[in-house]
């Protein structure tokens, strides 16, 4: 139950990739017919990637990451856009992939608005317009954040942003594959995803940039993806990419009704151990999400007990998880120190059943009596 | 013959990976035992990784491609390094993940001397020192050329740059692997590298850190790879950079024997074909580079050619043969034209055999007499 952290690989996702790990190894900036074959693979997963967000094919780069795409996104159009201005908005909640390229851009001499959340971590519309200024560029908003679920109003922030003349940029990592996404009617011009959160593989993630869109590369070199990501092209991940695409969509529907089935039960049986309460947005979540704080616990000694009864969970960030230091988003909701070091995060993906909710939940309860027991907290 | 451009994984490099695609999928950054696993498997493979070149674990940052190394290593150093100089050193033989990233930087108010090389490709160690002012903070050189093979003192080089307390970085993408390399009796500060050159995965590559090299992060985010490169690490792919590493260990000294001795087969029997010249160093080149012009040739229809008769091969740069530009690296060693658009690069792996040097000088030389005959050039 940490599908926010990674996914494991679809099989099918390894059988597309296995040709390309092996007898098609070409370089797809070749013009023999080993580099035209590699070239004929991207473009076609180009095509697939692109069709999820119903965006154009040339508007979709692949980059190495979600990381490497926010950052791309973020300093391309800083860079790109400093001679119209060098403020950006973001908000307190972005995962760090956004909030240290902001940090960094200060020290280049950007300015960056963060703006707060309210108690469920939603970004109001109006706190955006009232942050704009005349010297405003961009704005980045994420699209559900990674952990508190909470999924934000971006297409009303993308009016507003259009409205002055301003790029959105939004960080869909954890909605990529698992909501729908209509890439106009959302109203954004980058969002940035990767492909290991849609049981694809680790090393791939994409950047959307729509036509237009004034932008400068982040990695210089052979002029790869349109000139904005130098690199030969990692041709088996960015297949195994587009068949995690393609699997998604074909399967979201279906997947979306019966993850948010599973997730309702997990909360509502969660809830019912007693001082433990929902973080993020009630309904406005993902799917899949479901984050707590537990009274009187140690977040990391609920995941520690959870990994020996054979459950994967977190606390605070996947990614933060080795600080120290509470989780910004925690704090950002309000949540005090020792209610945030409290917090389980619980994401469900395709292999949970009814089955598994009802275990983990045992689990956790089991855990929480035990760990309470021997707090010094209580 | 085209193993410049990119290499077949080994078959041992993916078994090594493929539970790594599969069942071991955990996040390295994660607490519980998905993550422990994965941690364990990337700190393994930093470590064969280093020991490859005599580097110390912590020396070496996975990257996403040999290109985003050498963004990391120079823009990296130029931005944590501008208080105390703007300049930096580079030659105009460089692949364009230097070149390019030189020139970005020159619009952020950096200055970059670009050495030329003599007629074989090589870059003086006294042109080195001549250029090298009191703002110098960086000397980018290659250890040898993807184009022309020439293999640069940088042993040399690395000496003057440290007598200046200059740091050296080096591209090495054609050299790792391929030829003993030790980082520090090779006088490097920063040295990139790509698996797929040496049968790994694309995707993946590294950078060589001295400990005490003052650093920027390219990639900014949760902190990954000692804080230097943020994203969910690619485990599947740094486990195959890591079998593929150990693999050229063990049959690195007798693949240099072997190859050095296809090579100058090669070369004799091409030079044969009568006005056809050898670009690059006679001696001091790589083991398996190859690389010629021929008089009266467009490199683009012998490459066809060559590839209608099943052998991969490439004119130019491998990353620039979609432009129509004449590669820089030719350019730079003093060649015409239509002498640089005259170029064939044959470049020789583990699956070559002295039959397919034989095959293929015939092949060339069937396709020189056909083109020759049909040429408006002659």
């Amino acid at each position: 139950m940490d599908y926010a952290a990674t996914t494991p690989m679809d099989e099918q996702v390894l059988e597309a990739m296995k040709p390309y790990l092996s007898k098609r190894y070409g370089n797809a900036s070749s013009i023999h017919s080993y580099g035209l074959e590699a070239r004929k693979a991207l473009e076609d997963s180009r095509h697939t990637v692109a069709d999820l967000i119903k965006a154009k094919d040339e508007e979709i780069i692949f980059t190495g990451s979600g990381t490497e795409s926010n950052n791309l996104a973020i300093k391309g159009v800083a860079f790109a856009n400093r001679s119209k201005g060098r403020h950006i908005v973001t908000s307190d909640i972005e995962h760090d992939a956004v909030l240290e390229p902001c940090k960094w851009l200060r020290e280049q001499g950007f300015e960056v608005t963060v703006l707060p959340v309210d108690r469920y971590g939603l970004v109001h519309v109006a706190a955006v317009e009232n942050a704009i200024r005349k010297d405003t560029i961009l704005v980045s908003i994420m699209h559900a954040n990674n952990e508190i679920g909470t999924i934000e109003p971006i297409a009303e922030i993308g009016k507003i942003c259009h409205d002055h003349g301003i790029y959105l940029h939004s960080d869909a990592v954890q909605t990529f594959g698992k909501v729908p996404i209509d890439a106009e009617k959302m109203n954004v011009d980058l969002l940035s995803t990767s492909a290991h959160k849609l049981y694809g593989p680790k090393g791939v993630g994409c950047l959307y940039v729509r036509r237009g869109v004034k932008i400068e590369p982040l990695i210089h070199g052979g002029g790869h993806e349109f000139g904005l990501r130098s690199s030969t092209e990692n041709v088996a991940g960015i297949v195994g990419f587009a068949k995690a695409a393609e699997l998604r969509k074909r399967e979201m529907s279906a997947e979306l009704e019966r993850l948010t089935g599973l997730r309702d039960m997990l909360i509502r049986d969660v809830l019912k151990i007693g001082d433990v309460f929902l973080n993020g947005h009630p309904r406005q979540r993902l799917p899949n999400n479901a984050n707590f704080w537990f009274k009187s616990i140690e977040g990391e000694s609920l995941v520690l007990h959870l990994d020996m009864n054979g459950v994967a969970a977190s606390t605070g960030s996947a990614c933060s998880s080795k600080s120290l230091e509470p989780s910004h988003v925690l704090m950002g909701i309000g949540l005090k120190h020792e209610q945030a070091h409290g917090s389980l995060r619980l994401t469900l993906g395709k292999h949970n059943s009814i089955a598994d909710v009802d275990y983990v939940v045992g689990i956790v309860a089991e855990a929480v009596d035990k760990l309470r027991a021997m707090s010094p907290l209580e």
